[in-house]
């Protein structure tokens, strides 16, 4: 895991006490920030990162001109504990390596990130919080543990609370993964690279809606922001294989490695995502999300396979200050990962709009 | 392989030469009968099995006072190939045996359906093909292959041309099974039983709708017409283990074991459904489509996932007595398999007014 890029800053958590009981000694919070504090830490912006994403795969939303502009705020990354650039299974060193890394509740990530700011910048408020799909639930968790301190948030394709479903699908993810014997129940030394290859297979027919299939887009040319590249693909298996494939697995020409037990870090997370799980509401997902302050649009995305808008319906009837705004179109969940130049306008220039209402800068 | 229930015949379906080149010596067609054919051999219905369905499998839809009423009608279940009763991969002895088992198209398991009932009963008309999924793809395949022979066809949940997405989700559950090194490339002596429990809970996220999963219908009493029992489910778990890895491993109280080739063998067939693909259409699927001249009535779930009612308006458009009724609710896919009763009621009662229809005894 060395080939990534280095430009990022840490922050030592120290002793990281977990939600579920465990002490990650040490700890480490990568992140990366673009613009400068204002002298009244009025324009602070947190962008946390998504499933497997690192705080490169961010950036595709920052420029001078967008709504997450650095001539205007200071933005944050911080890399999600567990995404392999934090702390995470495959860097941390015994006892909690690899398979024994334990478990980090969305709580305990927004726990980690509070800490970054308000310790090494004082800042006691955030203009935006706003990310896509896990990034969407760390969005959820800031303005649930953090009320007073959040004024707006725009999670888009994630939820406040992992459906059952979405729960069953990702269960389809790990045993597919954890299905390669090189697995070694997480103790392997070489990646278990069928396993990861499954799992990227599986992924496949989730991450985009069948129409995008059917209209078969992976074969137009995709402008992608993320990897500031042209995507093209020359049948469906190249896109298998490429996109997904390469995707997870790493090491292609427009990805980096990924690590199994980092995976399934994740996804832990992911599973049993639930603002209801804030200390002090018991478990309660509609008492936490009546507590949300801060003007909150969320953004699913029309055709998304495994956070359906629906999902979003029901739970902005209870965000005092929520909406929702659907994103049209076939790209599904990955509607908001920064390779349809369509989806991220939209997004963009919702962010715009929310920034731009009572308290934003412009 | 030796747990299956023997009340079913068999027909020797000699040299049986496949459309990809192969031939599969002394191939048998197993397959089961109810009720009488008349002496003009016009009460014929065809059933066909689903994807590692058996025979058994299909008879929930049938019973009197039902649209398959045997006191009316010779209905005849024929197990497709490769689904562990007629030959295939599991019960096929050498060269063809296993992972060396040839690739069987729709057409070819048509062909063999279409001898048993020519050749072994004189049948030259029938009035109805009905079936689930891929019952539904040879219903389909039945229409086009033989349109002069099938006067009424009612493909349910199913397609006449496997999508781009349904074939990516089909992916998934091969990359799952096959990731387990017990699959040794087909050639294991004992079941990849890993593999197969991965397949088993990636095919879980596609089975019912995220509705489905929303409203914890498997919580609720199932009273299933197919496996003639009651089914509950005392959590997720439960239902993941018990119903879907027990759908696919066998052992369970409920389910028959199934093989990892044999499944692998059907989702090939699956995977490349295309009524264009039969002979003279030179894989033109609106071409066959317009060659149909059955009633057909297609019944697509409202909130299937891998076979959108979309998909089947799309079709339906081509097929000129074709038309769409869609199955409400939230069971998705899994709305055609019989453990519903109030979707098995509606799938009934559109059978029947098909075979009230011109043409039909009643």
């Amino acid at each position: 895991m060395t080939d990534f890029p280095q430009d990022y800053e840490t922050f030592d958590l120290g002793d990281f006490r977990l939600q579920h009981g465990a002490t990650l000694r040490g700890a480490q919070l990568a992140y990366k920030t673009f613009g400068e504090l204002n002298a009244e830490k009025s324009n602070v912006i947190v962008c946390p990162t998504w499933y497997s994403g690192r705080h490169w795969d961010n950036e595709w939303m920052i420029g001078a001109g967008m709504a997450l502009d650095p001539t205007k705020y200071f933005i944050v990354i911080p890399n999600m504990l567990g995404n392999g650039v934090s702390s995470s299974p495959s860097n941390t060193a015994p006892p909690y390596d690899r398979a024994q890394f334990p478990n980090v509740t969305l709580y305990d990530q927004v726990e980690a990130q509070h800490a970054l700011l308000t310790q090494r910048y004082g800042i006691e408020r955030i203009a935006l919080v706003t990310g896509w799909s896990m990034g969407a639930a760390q969005t959820y968790q800031w303005a649930v543990s953090h009320p007073d301190m959040v004024e707006r948030a725009a999670p888009f394709c994630g939820s406040s609370k992992t459906s059952i479903h979405n729960f069953v699908f990702l269960e389809g993810v790990k045993a597919a993964l954890t299905a390669d014997a090189a697995f070694q129940g997480g103790w392997y030394h070489e990646q278990p690279e069928k396993g990861i290859r499954a799992a990227a297979r599986v992924y496949a027919g989730w991450g985009f809606s069948q129409a995008f299939y059917w209209d078969e887009i992976y074969r137009d040319v995709w402008d992608s922001l993320r990897l500031r590249t042209k995507l093209t693909f020359s049948s469906l298996e190249d896109f298998l294989v490429t996109y997904w494939e390469g995707h997870f697995l790493g090491g292609g020409p427009i990805f980096h490695e990924r690590d199994a037990n980092d995976l399934l870090a994740m996804l832990w997370t992911w599973q049993y995502g639930n603002v209801g799980a804030t200390p002090g509401f018991d478990g309660d997902h509609v008492k936490a999300l009546r507590s949300i302050k801060a003007r909150l649009i969320a953004m699913p995305a029309e055709r998304d396979m495994y956070f359906p808008p629906e999902d979003e319906d029901y739970a902005s009837q209870f965000i005092e200050k929520g909406e929702v705004r659907r994103i049209p179109g076939v790209w599904g969940h990955f509607a908001g990962i920064g390779d349809n130049p369509v989806d991220s306008s939209f997004i963009d220039d919702v962010l715009k709009e929310l920034l731009k209402g009572k308290g934003g800068l412009v």
